[in-house]
């Protein structure tokens, strides 16, 4: 399973089950648990003087698509699923289910929670803190220098089940609350509170999630999107969804 | 014309004249024509459940530069050009001379005309339909979900000769006017009526295209752009156009 | 220091001590000076009829991250530094100690002072012009086209010190003065005074720099950021600005 021209260095640990692409190169300090899939070309565990020397840990049942990029002391709980070309640094530490979207870049010290959706380039400055079913859609950015540049960085935090639409810009230490909805191309300053909906530049509060109503079915409320939205998620996690929605 | 580090699978069927760059990788169920460039590091053909099974399709005369990335079950007219590092699902099809620029993004499902011109990172949300002659510049985004994350997607719609300037984003289910023009860094949440300028967040109609004027000669109106822009289309195109003009 | 699996074409001149990686491909028309580093999978040297002839120069001490692609025709000086999959064309010429961000897209006819920095994704249109110690964050794009499509091209202007925060676009033509900010996600049409803060679409004056103070020390103005950030600078230019701010 391990394609005859990748490069695996000595000292790298593959599990049971592990595919390896054409072309991929997995370097000395890199964990790779049982039934994962690396594509090829992908590149695994570049070591650098920003991290603690711990290795990069991608755990079982992963799917990490070709051309990726990962640095070293990094941590990926089970599922981890990316596109194509994603870039991935030092010190970042994520929960189970993550979906990283093509070409999105996550810089160092960043976290992330359970079941966490990206898609294609999103960008995730050093220091962000996500939380868990949260999503951030295409060319979403997520800043941490208030004067740049500076010294001075923060990070931003977003929320369990919070929703940042396409080309939105959150400004940094912004905290964007739970359940709440950034529109498309706004530009956020201010915190966000939780359930709201925010939108332009800078981002004002236009509405409640809960004002807001699915395009094919106007009498039903599009938020919270756990009420309809299920697809890839656990059955266990859904059913307490749907018995939330039913009491 | 094969180099040696190139893995072409068996079932893969490459016309005559047909170049392929160093460690590319072309799978079974791909179908190249005649004098097809495809540079080093690209991968054509991923194998997808989300695809009929279809071959991916690239028409003679076509050019596909390093690190792109392609998936089964797409087609493209003859005189496909790519920048670098493109990624195309499946699903798509495409008529003559398309156009995709480096990195650009092109989700599964989308339809396209005949001499479409996109520029770096463009991305193409799934179900998008694009019309002929249609640019897309710079970081121009297709979305594709009214209410994120929902099963309700509608993609846009962008009709022939439309041209969207850099950084717009286009909201999902809106059809974009044949011969208009989307200002650079609009958001456009509604649809825009041919012959059109719009711009802003929420963009707005701001003028008509004919009202706008080449920067080098104010004279002359810089739409509709067919009048004054002719580089690398066929010269019995651009001579109907002139015809059009001069009547 | 040349990986055995590594394309060095006959032509291409190495100086001492240069380092390439597993499967990267250096093509004749390159001089790569002592001591850089060229990252996996890189290609270096691409042909093009829009070049000048000449080689694509690396000055010595460079660090060329993976995956990036260079045409031939361009001159980097010492220092050059960058991320992975970075893609420069021909015809761009550039100072000493320029770092550019992964994934971004430099076009040709570009140039660039001493000391100027890009984060990721940075695009960088046709006919460019950019001084010295000027920072672009991620996703900053910089056009040429003011109708476009059109044969009308005009490239920016960034003097010198001046920051543009992400997810700006700077239209045609546009001069940004000295040691300005253009505010995130900001769309310029207009020159930029120097000294002045800009945001919005369209952007206006909002502050001068000098009345924009630091997060962790408000008593400090945080500009000009040379009084208080130095990273990565050489110590003779840090001695010359802090004797600047001390007299």
């Amino acid at each position: 399973m391990i394609h005859e021209t990748a490069i695996i260095e000595s000292g790298a640990k593959l599990g049971h089950n592990v595919e390896v692409g054409p072309y991929a190169i997995i370097h000395r300090n890199v964990v790779i648990e049982d039934d994962c899939k690396i594509g090829s070309y992908c590149e695994l565990g570049i070591e650098t003087s920003l991290g603690d020397g711990s290795p990069l840990i991608i755990a079982k049942n992963s799917n990490i698509r070709s051309r990726s990029t990962f640095y070293e002391s990094s941590s990926f709980g089970e599922n981890l699923v990316t596109g194509h070309s994603v870039i991935v640094r030092e010190n970042t530490k994520a929960g189970k289910s993550l979906q990283i979207g093509s070409m999105s870049d996550i810089q160092g010290d960043c976290s992330f929670g359970d079941h966490t959706r990206m898609q294609s380039n999103v960008f995730v400055g050093k220091m962000s803190q996500i939380g868990s079913f949260v999503w951030l859609f295409p060319y979403v950015i997520l800043t941490n220098d208030p004067t740049p540049p500076s010294n001075d960085l923060i990070g931003v935090t977003i929320e369990d089940f919070a929703a940042i639409a396409a080309a939105s810009v959150i400004l940094p230490g912004v905290k964007v609350g739970a359940h709440s909805l950034v529109a498309a191309h706004a530009c956020v300053t201010k915190d966000v509170p939780s359930g709201a909906v925010v939108g332009g530049t800078p981002a004002k509060i236009i509405a409640e999630t809960k004002d807001i109503h699915l395009r094919n079915d106007p009498s039903q409320s599009a938020y919270p999107w756990t009420q309809h939205f299920h697809r890839g998620y656990p059955d266990d996690i859904v059913k307490s969804w749907k018995n939330q929605f039913t009491k």
